[in-house]
């Protein structure tokens, strides 16, 4: 049987991963998203299961232990972690699985996952980020030049991932996420599989 | 500017790798597909330049010491061979080129161009390949068998490809091709390129 693949989802804050994960999913609803599991507590209008699996330090500290987790980090004091057991219930499923993580995160899933395919989201032109950054009107001026300079900086890591996928329009990005996946399932290994089983 | 790719796309006799080419032709009229030099004559029909361009031998033999072809071969007493300068001009002009060629051409291009994608195109069952040569109707019951075992062999050499699409429906190849052309022109290297353009 057909088993799914594990795709990796990065890119600079501001760049628009998660329209194009949404859009994704919209259109493929047999993609698995991973949700993350954090120790923060949840904001208003989060639901448990659906934006994050909210558990308690301890509780976190044990699954470290027994090694579920594919990737894990601490910012400002709060856990988040990409639970392994549920990417690879989908993957055994037929599922391909979607995971929108940093660039730290990726590198420690491609650690433990080789075969987990990474996929960059890049702006179309600086201006552009800088510009959509701006439209959100979250950050201050400091917090935004700030953004900026991490995006630069990541985008240097990009240079290691398999793809990179520009989000000029949502759609275009979408149909290069699409064909990607595709493309990914016609690897020889897989196919050749699938034909001594036919 | 954005720079054509060649793609390489093989597969045992009778596969269907014609049909998929001619469909993927259709949908996408930007694409060059690469012309065959020969030296044999034109069949009824056949005309100089869309079939093959129709050169005689000792063309054929200076163009060999001019290294004007990405791989050549020699059947039955005719030669034939992919010249290199129309699928240089295509890429160039920002076209993405087909060869669609045997194992030992592809094998000879790739030395040339390392940066050529490999497509192997697969039937869904070797029940599937043998009713499709039957239905062809064109081959002693001797010449089909020698051109399963042919297959067989073939479709070892396919694990080297990049690629392998299987060619179930004309329409589900024709997506995966486009699909792999597509995840193709998102790898980094381009991507970073276009950027510092931008």
């Amino acid at each position: 049987m057909k088993k799914g693949k594990t795709f990796i989802i990065s890119g600079p804050s501001g760049v628009g991963k998660g329209t194009i994960v949404k859009a994704l999913m919209e259109a493929r609803p047999d993609i698995f998203l991973s949700v993350s599991a954090t120790t923060r507590e949840p904001r208003k209008g989060e639901r448990d299961g659906v934006h994050y699996h909210f558990i308690d330090a301890a509780r976190f500290r044990a699954l470290i232990e027994e090694d579920a987790f594919l990737e894990y980090a601490e910012y400002v004091g709060n856990f988040y972690g990409t639970p392994k057991k549920f990417v690879d219930d989908a993957m055994e499923e037929g599922r391909d699985v979607i995971l929108e993580i940093d660039v730290q995160g990726a590198t420690q899933v491609s650690a433990k996952r080789p075969d987990a395919i990474t996929i960059f989201v890049v702006p179309p032109s600086w201006e552009a980020l800088e510009q959509r950054l701006r439209d959100r009107g979250t950050d201050s001026e400091e917090k935004l030049q700030k953004r900026l300079v991490r995006a630069k900086v990541e985008l240097q890591a990009a240079a290691s991932y398999q793809y990179m996928v520009i989000n000029d329009t949502v759609e275009e990005a979408v149909r290069e996420v699409s064909a990607i996946m595709l493309a990914e399932h016609c690897r020889p290994g897989e196919r050749m599989q699938l034909l001594s089983e036919a």
